[in-house]
């Protein structure tokens, strides 16, 4: 006989060591396996299954808001990554170059697309003519390739999947709506989707897109109080339009050039979910992505009529939700643990006194709160206690976000702050770099997240400077 | 004024260049562009509109089959493509290679993946350990890059978009029924979603894929008689199992190599689509992946109440049916000759005199047939319809397949058949490679589609060497 599987082991604790909890966590809940080539991970079933619900739901709201998906070539010539310099300036020294093709060295290198603005500019060229034409709302879905020194998974790898949509607007004022109108999208999704409350805001100059005007960002909050940007949207204004000769007629029959967007959220995202909602116990997942969302586990099996009825019961449930029976010979204990690690939402115990007075017994994931439901109304409390799951997790993680932001009225408390107190600093700003700078070298590393949409006045001065202060800004590290 | 859009233009007519014809429609139906990068192409919103009803649809079979998706990295490091002798062989010659990341160059080059089969391996020697373990059956749908030299849209590309399904079985048997079962998937996929017929069978040892121990292919045949591989399924016997040394511990607790497969299809089915379907005026669109399954074009729309009515159509429609109104201002002439460009299967007309009695007309886009329908039965009447267009696509180009396919009883009737009479031809073959490429070279390029498994036959010798006949084999050119 082969061996027994073994137990679910314990795993680090999070307030012990954050970074070695969430490698276990990864690891345990077989999200991610290492491949052998530095930096680039591979997505195992589990985690590919979170990232497909995720593609499900954004995609539908894309395509509501009347996008449409298209497919550009992975590789960039180094002449067309060149035609903007401000993008080409911040790409370039981290791109993957492809040199040889067949047997044959190539006359100009190409590089994997880190992002696909220029490919998507030179498309649009031969496109647009006409304001008819405009606007122009695509959106793609594909993997992209940046050099990274030190990787992790989900956080930071040289190739990850994500979306990118790219737009093209007859006005400035089309434009800067669309861009802002993305970032909604992104908000909600969040909050809706992921059950993650997040700052939203615009980014200083210094840590906008790399040839934006302007770049604005969703920041939500880990457990620990890092950030982690969750989500951009950039304006372009006709910067890209002009490098690349864009124009288009207008109404006036005038030569114009279009204004454009571009925004993308990332597999980046379930390291989100994972850092901002898992506990001790591993995974936690938010209900509408979960690949799993009720798992069946059967109590005291070998008796007679329990993997009946529960079979019966998944085969019955499995039109509406994603269902697991699992029917193995594990014990309970066991397969409680590994669902539990797994993050499923609700688990369903039923046994031999349940099927005798027709009910079983759910437990939700994010607090173990046991309910004993009657089989004839599993249809509706089901779905009233996912909401009651999703609901849970978004107000456990704004309360974290709450108790983790803090108010810094001048420079020492600053300090302090940063020293001693994970999370998000409020403080007012000049707006000059190089109190970013100074900040950012004095702190270890604590940066502007955003400049958030709903301003408060803390003071009239920047925290750092004492000048006049032109925005309160969210300050925090960041993965 | 902006000028008025241009009429859809006449496309070169298949019977005078079908190769032209091709390339027209590909243009004209605005279904890919090409970019910088040479043999790369650009997927518009209506060719990635009918790729993704593609994989929604395909997608669907592989996970009521048990099959899970992943996602692996898309650079394979030299010394991994190098471990199975017969793999690297094949594909070497054709790779893109990664030489530098970022600003260093690498100390051992990284090919983009042309196939994934290494790295799958490579993951499942870490993740498979028991019989437990097994089946494993992965599927992921991915970019794959080869550096074709001569490059035609969809039929062949540098870059394409596939899937790719790699399994690990504990028996050979396990493993040879996944193998045929995935075909059988794909020739469903081809008859009941593409309204495409085909032939299936086993290629023959010359054409098998390199490492594999058998492919099974499905060729379906296009309008102009040549042949297009739709789709492989390989079985690999335990060779890859021990080049990357996978074992498993047995239910008789001994260590053994288990057993693998590999299936894959790809965007290349958008061009047997177009030359199956496709006529002179432009593409025919099987209704189960239209982008687009019924365009409403109302007549007279200046006239009150015929916007107001095409529209109320056009969202109660739209729950059930993909559906697009066109109340551009462009005439109902240019509309229809639009539509029908774009292959779009069914065209409801709405005028004032239509809406006066209550109805509207139909039209079906295979064979222009009209039905008049009166409004309250559209719910019924449009479904009907739509799966007539699909039984006529799928008769035609069965027809087409029958007329095309010729059966040679010697060799002088082959070559005349192959120089003559474009399609299939059916002939016994000794199983010697050398008769294949005799026949190659004297035919200017007519190969074995596939050792079909309804064998038919037609004489005791071979068609080329006079020796005992091995099997009756399809013979054709192919893109």
């Amino acid at each position: 006989m082969a061996k027994q599987k073994k137990m679910v082991e314990a795993i680090t604790s999070m307030d012990e060591d954050f970074a070695k909890w969430y490698t276990d966590v990864v690891k345990k809940a077989e999200l991610v396996d290492y491949s052998s080539v530095k930096g680039c991970m591979i997505l195992r079933p589990y985690s590919y299954a979170i990232w497909e619900n995720i593609q499900k739901d954004l995609d539908a709201r894309f395509k509501q808001t009347g996008h449409e998906n298209v497919y550009m070539p992975m590789l960039i010539p180094e002449s067309l990554l060149q035609k903007e310099k401000d993008h080409v300036e911040g790409f370039a020294p981290e791109v993957a170059w492809v040199t040889q093709g067949g047997q044959e060295p190539l006359t100009e290198r190409l590089c994997i697309r880190p992002t696909s603005e220029v490919l998507f500019c030179e498309h649009y060229r031969k496109i647009i003519n006409s304001y008819r034409d405009l606007p122009k709302l695509y959106n793609q879905w594909c993997n992209v390739m940046r050099w990274e020194k030190t990787t992790r998974p989900f956080l930071r790898s040289s190739e990850f999947l994500w979306q990118e949509g790219h737009t093209m607007h007859e006005t400035e004022q089309q434009a800067i709506d669309e861009t802002l109108g993305m970032l909604k999208i992104y908000a909600d999704f969040y909050a809706q989707t992921l059950a993650i409350p997040a700052i939203i805001g615009q980014k200083t100059e210094k840590e906008k897109f790399a040839g934006a005007k302007a770049t604005y960002t969703i920041e939500p909050m880990m457990h620990n109080g890092v950030a982690l940007q969750g989500g951009t949207s950039h304006y372009f204004g006709d910067g890209f339009a002009k490098s690349f000769d864009i124009t288009f007629t207008g109404r006036d029959n005038t030569l114009q050039y279009p204004y454009q967007t571009s925004w993308g959220v990332s597999t980046r995202m379930i390291g989100a979910i994972i850092m901002v909602h898992g506990d001790d116990n591993g995974l936690v997942l938010p209900p509408k992505v979960a690949p799993i969302q009720v798992a069946i586990i059967p109590i005291a099996q070998h008796k007679e009529g329990v993997l009946e009825k529960a079979r019966k019961l998944a085969d019955s449930l499995s039109q509406t939700f994603r269902i697991k029976l699992d029917d193995s010979d594990n014990s309970p204990g066991w397969k409680f643990s590994e669902y539990e690690m797994k993050g499923v939402p609700l688990r369903l115990e039923i046994g031999p006194k349940d099927i005798e007075q027709n009910q079983c017994v759910l437990v939700r994931r994010d607090n173990r709160e046991k309910t004993v439901v009657c089989l004839d109304n599993l249809m509706e409390e089901i779905p009233k206690q996912l909401q009651a799951v999703h609901d849970g997790l978004y107000q456990r993680a704004l309360e974290n976000l709450k108790e983790k932001t803090h108010t810094a009225h001048n420079y020492e408390e600053f300090l302090e702050i940063a020293e001693n107190r994970p999370g998000f600093i409020k403080a007012m700003w000049c707006g000059d770099v190089a109190c970013e700078e100074k900040i950012k070298n004095e702190t270890g590393g604590v940066k502007s997240r955003c400049i958030p949409f709903e301003q408060e006045q803390i003071s009239d001065v920047c925290v750092c400077c004492g000048k006049p202060a032109k925005y309160q800004v969210y300050w925090g590290k960041q993965y």
